[in-house]
């Protein structure tokens, strides 16, 4: 048994079988198999080390022909490799001593060389230690060629399962997790990842627990062990024994019954309790078109975010205008003609599906690169693509476009003329579209937050990303759990961009004497805690995860607005992000004597 | 003759044979051998590949002694690729048939190897593509075994020069460069790196051409291949003809002669035309000890900026405390004891020194990682070192202490707090130390500028580091190409942001009634186009690499202070860096109409 620490980013706890996906997503479902089967298990491996063999054997020709036997050769390591006798011998006794499956021994055997060979990295001088990491490689990639050949070279890892797993891996793409929910995964844990990555958005989602930035532990754990994964507290318990087991299940059952404590305010008002007369708008963010029905079981007026990136999952290819328009159909079917659907378009890039848009691999900074609209602006026709279906699909309900990632004036107004350009478009082609379609910009760039009142002129309406103005404002990569503590919402320097924008957009209204909306949809939003603050900054509409929207509303019906303005103040003369979090608990705790804060 | 094209970061021209640097700074000093000694360099090759062949051989049969025959056949590929009679033949074919050394022939027959490689990977789907890419790893890895078999394992590349060479090289870590000097460097072009990165101001420090962020091109030119670096143009030309040389001879003739047009202005005062009472003080920037004559050569009052990181050159341990006191006691022995010189503290990680300093290795985005002040928070014993040296110097001259990356006030009172703790140790130890050395913090992260009334309340003086206070505003890394159209000075929310930092500084000095300078230290104060702008928003105090003092002198002594908070005034409304940019230049024109401005 083996206990390890992450960062908890989706409540609940789940226990069951591992599924541990490496870059190739290679499933080994079950850990032994019974004794009689040992032979026949045996002759799989046969089977499965001489078909890799061949492979290896075809590389290494081939390419010999091609460019010498210089190069050649270096494809006959890994083929001397897998025939070797040493390897051979290793997995079958693991078959047959303890009754592991194939692909459980081949795994064993492979990780616990590994294992051995990270620690002479550890040891050794950095020119053995580079030869021993390359050999690393070498090995990895060997037990994938054999499991995959073990398994008949699966193509869908999720095609074939039988029961429920929890998934392992170092990080997950959005495009591993096509499949998931309820009925395959019970949860994942990860290496890598921190508290706002897509990861941790996607587990919200799903609402499945998730743990991430565990740090190594792969190669601790094969495929069908049994796992639990703790994701209220950040554990991940690898091979629990009874009494651990025991416990979680109890603590399982607990929770189930606790959750939903506020869903009899699903059909009630989000007004504040001095009942001022403009209410304030609760919306869902949404990252797929059946969580739409999410958003109405948990009273949102709409959709406040409709992040359009898994129109990407398990593509090799950009989807098409139909594909998009079909998703967005099916959301504005879901929530009818009269609620809002704010539709953000590609923010792809950096983190998320950089092999398949056309971004540019191995920056060295990519959340400083070429992301988000900076990469639509140059990848135009995926741009247009998106657009026209937004512009066609806006005939059928309240559909907003809202761009991501502005950073100057120039960039949005190009985005707007593009988009004037696709209504010419549709127009001259007779397409019916949404002519006056409303059009926002995000404010997650410290430079588009202090140039507010420039970008207020060129849009309808603001929405602030405050994951991103976070971590640029403080320069924090909010993935990066070594800058964790620098990473806050409640810094004051936030605080102080937040209510520039609020200002900017107050003074359009006046000037410019029309509606003008700003939304907040980070994570921020869906925190019970920074609620009083933001109302008092002038906020009156919040986009969160819809799980979070009876709690935030909740909130509001016991806050009034002078007291949250008195908040506001207050917090904004403080000068750090603890003094400020401090602060605001109390206030909370205050406010909600019957609640536990933390 | 190939042209290739990068961004220009040092001006002026050089000539020369190439010295290609690869991660393990092999030198190739000489491409050719007469006929003659053709016998002598085929048994030189042979000898070189027989010991290298050995050293893996016996890597291998450690290895496999060790962990079995499996991994130990890895280590064979090398070896058998060492022993192929084919690599040989191609080699030695090559010495006698084009008079080439035996290190030129290694090298042409392993990068044409590797090209062609590289050709099969633009080809090959994914599997292909990975094996290839381990293959030029492997390739690449040999050839710099045999090159450093050949040339006696050589430990500086630099040691046996016999002439000045023009250094190649993907990327310069500042540890490549311990011994760059006109004496043995003409000049450096790199396929990596940007506008402002460390490469680029080490270039710049030294008055050495350069050229970087080319892209790929190692592969097509050896060691001892003959080539141009055009710094003032961007421009790298490989094996140029005779015509090309002659022109670019002229064009080096005639830079040379226009140089130091504005030595006259060098003990001249920096006031402006109408001469306010306030003098605006030049101070340097500087990398190496040696530099700070290069200050009093430029006419700068000290040094603004000294950058402590290169204390690392060449180092596998932490500098000690002596070799810190010995750096600055140099600084101070050359500027007097009048003179103010700022020591920057430890910048390091991101892209300096971050194997040898404990930076988190992988970070997915260093620039908001853990760096600089973050890192020495972390690294206290590695902090408190060098504080000490600072405060021990502090009684030589007017020496100042500055922390870099300060993002939060409590960053700042911790580092404060440390000061305060490494005095009382040497008070207790008896050890001579400055007791009111002036304190100030760097402004760089949008988030300690927007806090920068809270900040000051801290120090004695701000130092706005503009390049990382761009970068983070506009999320725009500033070495990576693909964002450079965002990276501005002259971006208006950069402008309003240094407006800030100067109000709260303003403000402090009437409401603290003390003393309190805000210096620029970012390459946009050694640029003659913003110096009206900088002044206009109320800025007294430049600190740039030391040869840009003089034109930024002549700039100031042209100006009139009205005439500046007009321009400030005018660019502050502006809503785009184009707009500013090209006003800006209009107005230098204007101001300067016999000088050509770009």
């Amino acid at each position: 048994m083996e206990h390890r620490y992450g960062i908890a980013v989706s409540p609940g706890i789940a226990i069951g079988p591992a599924l541990v996906l490496d870059s190739e997503g290679v499933l080994i479902s079950h850990r032994t198999v019974p004794p009689e089967q040992a032979d026949a298990e045996v002759a799989r491996l046969y089977r499965a080390l001489d078909e890799t063999a061949a492979t290896a054997r075809a590389d290494r020709e081939r390419m010999t022909a091609r460019l010498g036997s210089a190069l050649g050769n270096i494809y006959g390591a890994q083929q001397s490799m897998i025939e070797s006798g040493w390897l051979r011998e290793q997995i079958e006794v693991r078959i047959r001593a303890e009754s592991y499956s194939a692909e459980y021994a081949v795994s064993r055997v492979i990780r616990d060389m590994v294992k051995r060979l990270e620690e002479v990295i550890a040891l050794r001088t950095n020119s053995g230690a580079s030869d021993a990491r390359r050999s690393v490689t070498e090995f990895i990639d060997v037990e994938r060629q054999v499991l995959s050949a073990l398994l008949g070279h699966p193509g869908n890892p999720f095609a074939n399962l039988t029961e429920p797993v929890i998934v392992l891996a170092n990080d997950l793409m959005p495009s591993d997790t096509a499949d998931f929910g309820p009925r395959t995964i019970h949860a994942f844990a990860t290496e890598s990842g921190g508290n706002t990555s897509h990861t941790a958005i996607l587990a919200g989602a799903l609402e499945l627990p998730a743990v991430v930035g565990i740090g190594r532990f792969l190669t601790d754990v094969s495929g069908g062990d049994t796992v639990i994964v703790d994701g209220s507290e950040g554990v991940l318990v690898i091979d629990p024994d009874e009494e651990t087991l025991a416990k979680y299940r109890e603590k399982r059952a607990k929770l189930l019954t606790r959750q939903d404590r506020y869903e009899h305010l699903r059909d009630k008002p989000s007004v504040t309790a001095d009942a001022v007369p403009v209410p304030i708008r609760l919306l869902g963010n949404i990252e797929l078109a059946q969580e739409a029905a999410h958003c109405l079981d948990r009273g949102a007026e709409g959709v406040g975010l409709y992040r359009t990136e898994f129109l990407y999952l398990n593509k090799s290819a950009h989807p098409t205008e139909e594909e998009h328009y079909a998703a967005y159909a099916s959301v504005l079917g879901t929530l009818g003609s009269n609620r809002p659907v704010v539709i953000r378009t590609l923010d792809l890039g950096a983190d998320k599906f950089s092999s398949v848009s056309g971004a540019v691999a191995n920056e060295k900074n990519p959340f400083l690169g070429l992301r988000s609209v900076r990469l639509c602006l140059r990848q135009r026709e995926l741009f247009v693509t998106q657009l026209r279906a937004i512009l066609r699909a806006g005939l059928l309900g309240d559909v907003r476009v809202m761009f991501p990632m502005i950073s100057t004036a120039d960039e949005l107004r190009q985005c707007k003329t593009l988009l004037n350009d696709v209504k010419e478009e549709l127009e001259y082609a007779g397409i019916p579209f949404k002519r006056d379609l409303r059009v926002g910009t995000m404010i997650e760039v410290p430079s588009a937050a202090l140039l507010a009142d420039v970008l207020a002129r060129e849009v309808d309406f603001f929405s602030i990303g405050t994951n991103d103005l976070i971590q640029y404002t403080l320069a924090a990569d909010r993935n990066n759990e070594h800058v964790a503590n620098l990473y806050s919402p409640a810094d004051p320097a936030v605080l102080r961009l937040i209510r520039m924008v609020v200002q900017a957009a107050q003074k359009e209204k006046e000037h410019g004497k029309r509606a003008f909306d700003v939304n907040v949809c980070g994570e921020m939003s869906g925190e019970p805690l920074y609620i009083p603050l933001l109302v008092g900054l002038g906020l009156r509409q919040f986009s969160a995860t819809p799980r979070k929207i009876p709690e935030i509303k909740r909130v509001i019906r016991e806050l009034r607005i002078p007291e949250a303005e008195e908040v506001a103040r207050r917090a904004l003369a403080m000068e750090s992000a603890s003094q400020v979090t401090s602060y605001l608990r109390d206030h909370l705790r205050k406010m909600l004597p019957s609640e536990a804060v933390d």
